[in-house]
């Protein structure tokens, strides 16, 4: 699957994994396709995750996309795919009514049918099943210079990231207590039957897998990991910024830089009339925000890109692309970890 | 607190309460502040309940509001107040914590307090709070002949309506269950102490309240309640639009009417160059879009509304409202009704 082209010609790929955030409609889709346009383009290999229900990254590259990566027509070091929330979401119940049947008497199935799926109705269970999917994918994509999702994980995912040390205290009380009732049950065994040794025990082994899987997450988003953040500007766009950034910062991870999209086009020097002035008042208005927007964040705007009005495909891609200042991305990056 | 106006210059007043919804950054509170003044100038008593944490409704009116209502200054017979959500959940919590507090022994208060705040962390814990107080509001404000929301009960807070025919079983089988060991207590009496009446019981007459309350709740969004959403003319907009009015749908609620806001305007038409052509093309995509709001809702357009540069207050707030086609809404609703 990797591509053929040489490891000398590539740019330093240590971030394997690159993640842009923002709220919907701030133009994640658009940043984060022309980001991963710009690192195939340097040579990396590159995957690019979407999870957009709306297929809007199919669009984008204007061919079908699914669940599996595909190499992007037209674009070298470049693939794609994308993940259904809904259907992840489905899967997600499946598999853990599946792990339970095998451990439960079949009477009770039913009724635990009907929790798990109150419990996928919460609106914590969406963000759960897609993180489980992330974590999926970055174990099995080592063959990625970088893969990049067009989505961040917000509070209620990162709360995931906590769970390995209160997982590993069940797990210690539980192999316990496991273990004593083996050793009464050898103590009173007559021979014929092996007792079940606790590295069997199938309750045991999920929490394991579990606790591993958001061990795993929480390492590899911090030191192998890039956040940056997609905003309009808008003072409402700004504030879920900073609240989004302090939720990454309670679980010790940083954000690399800003992208501000859809800033108001400039008119003609000669325009004159209410269309212009409305674009040249918007422009001071935005322009106003943009510095804010530098005073508030720590971390730098690495990219500003005007709306346009024809949709960001082929070549208005390339131009996204360029207005990406992933070189500043770098050394902020380098000075945040000599810092 | 009622104005001066008489009973016979005001027209129908049949929706005491009136919800806009729409997902942050349409324009909801610009538009139902604009509702209100137009109400409350066709000489209606008038509350405006802000939910914006960003008291931007003081911002339009230009002056400061509080969580009860205060008189909003030059304009007759309106009034205004701002619920503050994290207030609301903070209030929320101490109200739970106090009346279990009383109920179960102090040993186990510290363990409640730990379930309590982890279940206000949780994302329905706000909306929850939020309906909460919106109850209070629709019990108490009999004085006003219409309340208008800034925003609208969304998925996890209608699922609440359904909640009272659960209420109702837990309370009859508690009931029956409390009566049982009243009467085993009564016949065990040796006549010194009264039992407990069940009628006394705390936890039936908590149950009993919160299940009056959805009652109410539901009753009143059913038969006295109209519901308008806000969008703008981009696709994300319409698609949230059309998933919020079918979350409305599953609990028989329709909605009145949609608000178009954030169109953009139109340039003169001797304007010539990059931003008039950039303007032009945006106002035809929007056309576009405007025809598919109209062709994929039941629901009426009532009123679309163009882009600013100045902060609507003062007379641009009395522009908005003279924008909004609330006689045709009104005639809608009679048809629906009829129909």
């Amino acid at each position: 699957m990797a591509g053929d082209s040489t490891a000398n010609d590539r740019p330093d790929a240590e971030d394997r994994f690159v993640f842009f955030g923002g709220k919907g409609g701030v133009g994640k889709t658009t940043v984060s396709s022309a980001y991963a346009t710009r690192c195939a383009a340097a040579g990396l290999d590159t995957l690019l995750v979407s999870t957009d229900p709306a297929h809007s990254t199919a669009d984008v590259f204007d061919q079908p996309l699914g669940d599996d990566p595909r190499p992007v027509d037209g674009r070298e070091n470049l693939w794609a795919m994308e993940i259904d929330p809904d259907a992840e979401v489905e899967a997600h119940m499946n598999r853990i009514r599946r792990s339970l049947s095998d451990q439960v008497s079949p009477a009770i199935v039913n009724e635990i049918d009907r929790q798990i799926e109150l419990a996928h109705r919460t609106p914590g269970a969406h963000e759960a099943a897609l993180f489980d999917r992330f974590v999926d994918v970055m174990r099995s994509r080592e063959e990625y210079d970088r893969v990049v999702f067009d989505t961040s994980p917000t509070g209620g995912t990162l709360r995931l990231l906590s769970l390995p040390e209160l997982l590993e205290s069940w797990i210690d009380r539980l192999v316990r207590k496991r273990t004593e009732s083996i050793d009464l049950y050898e103590k009173a065994a007559i021979g014929e039957r092996q007792a079940t040794s606790v590295d069997e025990d199938p309750i045991v082994a999920r929490l394991r897998e579990r606790k591993e899987n958001f061990e795993f997450a929480g390492r590899v988003l911090r030191e192998d990991a890039a956040f940056f953040f997609v905003l309009n500007p808008d003072e409402l766009s700004i504030r879920e910024t900073e609240r989004a950034i302090a939720d990454l910062a309670e679980h010790d991870l940083g954000v690399r830089g800003l992208v501000v999209n859809r800033l108001t086009p400039a008119p003609d020097d000669h325009e004159d009339g209410r269309g212009a002035r409305y674009l040249r008042a918007r422009r001071e208005t935005e322009r106003e925000r943009l510095a804010t927007i530098r005073s508030t964040f720590d971390a730098p705007v690495v990219a500003t890109i005007e709306s346009r009005v024809e949709e960001i495909r082929g070549e208005h891609l390339d131009a996204v692309a360029d207005a990406l200042d992933v070189d500043a991305a770098a050394a902020a990056a380098s000075d945040a970890r000599s810092g």
